[in-house]
């Protein structure tokens, strides 16, 4: 029986249409499974567009598709292909971009370079470009303004539930529309737009203002979500604006007040994507919030935080409920940033277990399995240097991980 | 059935004993399964000691103990407890240390300051006194020549098979013995003394050039393995001389030719314990040698060889005996080290995967399968950037590990 997350939603959250978007999804076989693995989304003409790509230097060729064409700013379409991610496949992947952007394009009449492009899947291994040339009639032809479901799960690989989100903002008293989907499920660290994550508005935005929210969105977000810490040569978020709804007003900068409202349920919409993709992180038992305090940088806050968040032997014992706190201490010491020995805290959950770098003898440890039991499991350390916080989201290490990973071909 | 590494020896190597050493392991109940876990090294009047620790920052009391009397350079005993690493354990850990080589001290007639003290096991726990200090004279009365295999045997965790080996070197036409023990198995990463390891040689040397050769051979050995990525708050290489063999010529420096086939012995010494580690990996099925080339200095070789031995993915691929090199190219672009993505190269084993950053096509799948399927695997890349070479050796990341890990308490 394939393993589920415990945190798979009951039901799918409602999409919210966005104004001049178009979606569909088919199969076009690149998953040995025959499910839908191939999504367009058209957008109108006067489409702006925004991106945060993977710090890999070894990217994908749709990654460096949509890299070059990005100053550009506009968009009239985004095609996604899952279950292969056209990585390291040489110049026969990129010469398959050029010829899937191009095929779109004259389908939908505009330029190559206004087409965006991602995949997902099993890297290195070349795509027989009939699998994805021959398909796009029928995708182009299917394209439906409630294609949101057919789009979501279309982009999923290990993924064991579709993952949408959806809010409307205020715009100088008029309602826009934001709606998001994201699909993980390993290989996802932070310091970068993880996996796939596409956002679609109807406001009307310059593409420059809507890099420079995106920007800030992401260090609020996905910079800070980890599953392994293993870093996708594909990861991409970019954001569209169909232009639909205009301000009444003249916004001019990324830092108008008009837009507070919009950055606000943008920042809600991506982390609740990045939360989902947690959630759905392969192997998952338990969602996991590893939080730094007293740090004397934030840089160094994040770092020992990533350090607990992805050392394997914490993640293992959370996956066993194991409240093994001295393995905390050992991720803290081995992030190489600056902390006091002598005034470390340790918390699981509300329990200190440690302070002044000394176990706490007076911790009820009945209390502490029971907390430890629980699904969703936070660890807390203040490392006595300063002021500075952070947070990562993570979940633990278990052996269906290393299952999936093992055989996973698709 | 508790999990044994596929390469554990089927007869344990014979440790050549070292003038001047006598030995002793007991149980003192620090592990609950009742077997040896304290372990006393009792050294003669004029030998010298040098030592490389974990560069944690959380650092556990006995090694605090250990980096405050090397300076001293000269020793009298070693004392090991395992089942409790005495790590995180606060004023109550650092009164067990004075306590213990206190006690040990007066036993055999030396100061505190001369007794090296080093732990292993579980962090955060503290240890009742009584169980160490109440077994001081049982293990001082049963110290001898021969004990070696008790020794080997009560430093083990989670080993699943006791580490030992031996070397006769020259030394200006005299023959000196060089033995070791070391023990792992999980909490591994490079760039410092992993684990803990003792050696012993009967040579007379000065403490500075004992020391001097001890950090060349740990560059050389235990910084080029890694299990985990973790890394330990207890790790601890000490090297005993007891300075029974005196050389005819006099040494004033350690690279005085006369001492190259000491040291070239010694390296071999630790390289064989540092492998023994490896191959008994927490859950090993899989030995792994990583090697990367091209590189543009040593620290990208070695920052992109370490990448690809600790990527979950990478490690996880290789247990299932998986071809799936694109988690390689993954890894090595992760690295963040300079990289040529197009001219990039991959090995497994003797198989060229790719180069020129495009999948070979004339691979033989068949024999590369039959490849993945063999105990001991190579990577090899190549990033196309310079002269200079690494190589990691690691173990693959399977189900056995995270059980270990979810369960691990002793």
């Amino acid at each position: 029986m394939p393993h589920i997350s415990p945190f798979a939603p009951i039901d799918a959250p409602k999409i919210l249409p966005v104004l001049g978007v178009r979606l569909n999804g088919i199969a076009c076989n690149l998953k040995p499974s025959g499910r839908p693995d191939l999504m367009l989304a058209e957008l109108p003409e006067g489409t702006t567009v925004a991106g945060v790509f993977t710090r890999s230097l070894t990217t994908a060729a749709p990654v460096d598709w949509c890299k070059s064409i990005l100053p550009k700013g506009s968009a009239r379409a985004l095609v996604v292909h899952a279950g292969n991610a056209n990585a390291f496949t040489g110049r026969r992947g990129m010469a398959l971009v050029e010829k899937s952007t191009e095929a779109i394009a004259l389908r939908i009449g505009c330029a190559a370079d206004n087409v965006s492009i991602a995949g997902t899947g099993i890297i290195a291994e070349p795509i027989r470009e009939e699998q994805i040339l021959g398909s796009i009639p029928k995708l182009v032809e299917g394209l439906r303004d409630d294609g949101w479901e057919l789009a979501s799960h279309s982009i999923m690989t290990t993924d064991t539930y579709p993952k949408s989100a959806s809010r409307v903002a205020e715009i100088s008293d008029q309602s826009v529309t934001i709606s998001g989907i994201a699909k993980g499920a390993g290989m996802i660290a932070p310091d970068m737009a993880t996996m796939l994550c596409f956002i679609f508005t109807d406001a009307k935005l310059d593409g420059v203002i809507l890099q420079e929210i995106l920007n800030r969105v992401n260090l609020k977000t996905f910079s800070n979500v980890s599953i392994d810490g293993d870093t996708s040569t594909n990861d991409t978020l970019l954001l569209f604006a169909t232009g639909r709804i205009a301000p009444k007003a003249s916004i001019t900068s990324s830092a108008d007040p008009l837009l507070h409202d919009f950055e606000k349920k943008l920042t809600e919409v991506v982390m609740d994507l990045a939360l989902q993709v947690v959630r759905d992180g392969e192997g998952i038992s338990k969602f996991i919030t590893v939080s730094c305090h007293g740090a004397r940088t934030e840089s160094d806050a994040h770092a020992i935080a990533r350090s607990i968040a992805e050392s394997p032997l914490v993640k293992s014992a959370m996956g066993g409920g194991s409240p093994n706190w001295g393995r905390i201490v050992m991720a803290v010491g081995k992030a190489g940033r600056p902390i006091s020995k002598e005034r470390l805290k340790v918390w699981l959950g509300p329990h200190l277990m440690a302070s002044e770098g000394d176990p706490n003898d007076d911790v009820d440890r009945v209390a502490v399995q029971a907390y430890m039991n629980q699904p969703e499991v936070s660890i807390a350390v203040d490392v006595g240097m300063g002021e500075k916080s952070a947070t990562i989201w993570t979940c633990d290490l278990t052996a269906a991980y290393v299952e999936i990973n093992a055989a996973y071909k698709t």
